[in-house]
């Protein structure tokens, strides 16, 4: 390229930007038009047969039209549908479009937000969104947080600040606490925070839920030992099952043994919108750190999670370095730097994702939405429970629950059980109109439905209950 | 909200989708056709009058054209337009609005792409971008790497799985060995990792650029006190100059000493698309990793940064713990679950935002830009380097250097000399047609120019140009 001022390929006027906007949007309203015909999954082939393969870096550019093409005829499928209304595995993603509205305006303004002197307004958005999430949890004046790419980041850095708050430089007598039921990213969030694996105590559980007893026998072992137990991390809605760990108990556990409780509430903390919610968890607002996951309870892209923490000096004083070519840091009260209390310095502006849908609907929208959940999954484990040769393993404590078809009469050896279930669960998820996921409770399989995305209505939900019921028939009669 | 099947108001139809986009269009367009006539910075008031207030949760939603009036009449401005031609500050954003226009296609399709089996087509396309980079720095087959937020987060990465990879679970006296030029993260990054800051050596510089025989010193000292020296962070174009540390000579040591070299690249990294920068950059592939930022060099948008790992397989060994819930990674060569390499699992489909503008322009056209970048700046320091009373500090490597107004006749002090320059800066930033920032070299308080932005062409360097000479005059008459 020449030194010039011609207009150059990668810059766009308001027109070619309107233009390829509009091409695009022919792509995606057919995305959402046909959402609810499109199938909820759709597995590669094992030899990925029909992905498009490996490409090399492009030498030449393509037209928009022949890339979208590529893009939405070729690549989307075989995939999870994870945003539509049938899907009900692992925890269903969001994907509200407005929010992916407000990535198409972070991206072209480009602000820099981790700064406040550098785009108050915008670092003003974010610092919002996160008072009002420390608020929802019930967090005194002087808590604050950030907002991660997810629960894993969250969790990471929830440990990193318990252990940079409470242990010295040498830390590696510390000692963790958590669950078999604990999202299987505390494990690595610990590791990769320095601890060694053997440093993760498991506790045990009682109707899957944290044993105090167990936690409180283990905490005076390693005291025993001469190590130093700092951390419990209690789960607000499991992975599995939804259950939510006994806050209040552990938390007194914690004062007394001047341990950190973070609590991993990136499920189930968004259903303190609703006033079931709050009695569920509650306690929350115990913890001295918590998860939340936007991008599940609150219906967004993927890319979106939190951590708060109830004293925000100690995420502070976890993260701030200072360097001579940055601009000075605020003091001021409501002025965040949050590259001062968080890991990243430039990243993507994840507040404006959430403000916009909360400006565009107001905050009981939410809620009512949640509520809305929370009756699908109780209508779906009244009609499934009820069935005969289904037992329930986990009944719903939040938008999940747990279950397994299990023919008493014949009285199956529990390999037998999990290898039928296997075969049940493969029957289930064939019309693919809906997809279920699976997991294991104390290697028992296990089949569990989890009911989370803005589009799961009614219908999607009986056709889920009519479907279960064909298929315990057809079983019975096998 | 009742069970039903009625339209949410969170749900779009394709219809309602293009008019709130439409509307949104609207303001995005004025934007960019105005980018030039705004002004490239504008610092809020102390007092943050003018800055819209903090603000509480909405209990009630406002139609889409109040809320973007708020958030573009009010919230954009006052601050820094880092991705505006005139900004040459610290090192320029991105926002190639082909990227924005990516991340509202991945937003709204919403899938899972951290499993390759769950979104195949999508992680395919993910997995290409992490090729095409290790590519073009040219790291061999079995290399691999996952894009991050930016590149405090791959340093940090980076750390930990030297860490993981060198050290074992009693990894205290492992010492890291970097200069005073590396970026503010290292020292984040390996705290955050688990080092104490005291093993962290700052090792000497000879011109910027590290110093091999201060450097062999430094290990052998530490291993003299039975310390295990693992780790030593290169620059490939210091934020503040530029700088290259000497790669292969470092690579050298760390080779026989059985070290780690990990490369910040994240400015420079990218120049490998010229000629030139490929010259300047010989012996980055030496390293074990190195750290990129697409949205510095490539013009992404912030939240676009990269890791790459000369074996891929320490990434994993690093990253992979298991669940039951999960479904089971990927053993083919091609299919990446990238979950299983890094720290994240659900996260932003941040490849799709690479992906687009290369598949759209092709490669050749980044590289024609950046070889525009590094003309840019050698105008600039031609011009400027000639005139009377200034002072370079630091000549362009690649596309940044550092300066000062120093009047040789008036024989001033170091301090007077920062005094002076501190308002020097100011004058010369007063047109706010541009920003240039400052920084320290070894206390010298040091103006820099940094050409990054793909919107920067001659007419913005020619401006700037002018204004230095208008401030030195005016300085020298005073």
């Amino acid at each position: 390229m020449q030194i010039s001022d011609d207009n150059s390929p990668l810059e766009l006027t308001a027109d070619q930007l309107r233009q390829d906007i509009e091409m695009t949007l022919e792509y995606l309203g057919q995305h959402i038009t046909t959402l609810d015909q499109q199938p909820a999954w759709a597995l590669p082939d094992p030899s990925a047969a029909g992905i498009t393969p490996r490409e090399k870096i492009p030498e030449r550019g393509l037209p928009l039209e022949d890339v979208l093409d590529d893009l939405f005829n070729q690549r989307v499928n075989p995939s999870y549908n994870p945003s539509c209304g049938g899907y009900l595995a692992y925890v269903p993603g969001g994907g509200l479009p407005h929010a992916a509205i407000a990535d198409l305006i972070s991206g072209i303004l480009n602000k820099f937000i981790t700064l406040w002197q550098v785009a108050p307004g915008f670092a003003n958005i974010e610092a919002d969104v996160v008072e009002w999430f420390t608020s929802l949890v019930g967090y005194p004046h002087g808590s604050g947080g950030y907002l991660t790419t997810g629960g894993s980041m969250a969790n990471w850095s929830a440990i990193v600040t318990a252990r940079r708050t409470l242990l010295d430089d040498n830390f590696l007598s510390g000692t963790i606490y958590t669950t078999s039921q604990a999202h299987h990213s505390v494990t690595k969030a610990a590791v990769l925070a320095g601890f060694p694996e053997q440093n993760i105590r498991q506790v045990d559980t009682v109707n899957l839920a944290l044993s105090v007893l167990h936690l409180e026998e283990l905490i005076e072992e390693d005291r025993n030992k001469g190590l130093r137990p700092f951390l419990v991390v209690a789960n607000a809605g499991t992975t599995n099952t939804g259950t939510v760990d006994p806050l209040v108990e552990i938390s007194r556990i914690c004062k007394q043994s001047e341990m950190w409780l973070h609590t991993d509430a990136a499920y189930g903390g968004f259903f303190m919108f609703t006033e079931r919610g709050k009695q569920i968890l509650h306690g929350l607002a115990l913890s001295d750190s918590i998860t939340l996951d936007p991008h599940k309870g609150l219906f967004l892209p993927y890319g979106t999670g939190c951590l708060l923490v109830k004293d925000v000096s100690n995420l502070e004083s976890a993260h701030k370095v200072s360097a001579k070519y940055l601009p000075p840091f605020q003091d001021h009260d409501h002025h965040v730097d949050f590259c001062g209390l968080s890991p990243e310095l430039s990243r993507d502006f994840r507040g404006l994702r959430i403000w916009l849908p909360f400006k565009l609907f107001g905050s009981p929208v939410f809620g009512s939405y949640l509520d809305e959940k929370l009756d699908l999954c109780n209508l779906a484990y009244q009609e499934i429970s009820r069935l005969e040769n289904i037992e329930i393993l986990a009944a719903p404590t939040l938008s999940t629950f747990a279950f397994r078809y299990n023919p008493i009469a014949n009285n199956l050896s529990d390999g037998e059980l999990n290898e039928l279930n296997q075969h049940f669960l493969t029957e289930l998820n064939s019309s693919k109109r809906f997809l279920l996921s699976s997991t294991y409770l104390d290697d028992v399989f296990t089949i569990r439905i989890c009911v989370l995305s803005f589009r799961t209505h009614a219908t999607h939900i009986n056709n889920c209950i009519a479907e279960v019921l064909r298929v315990v028939e057809q079983f019975d009669n096998a």
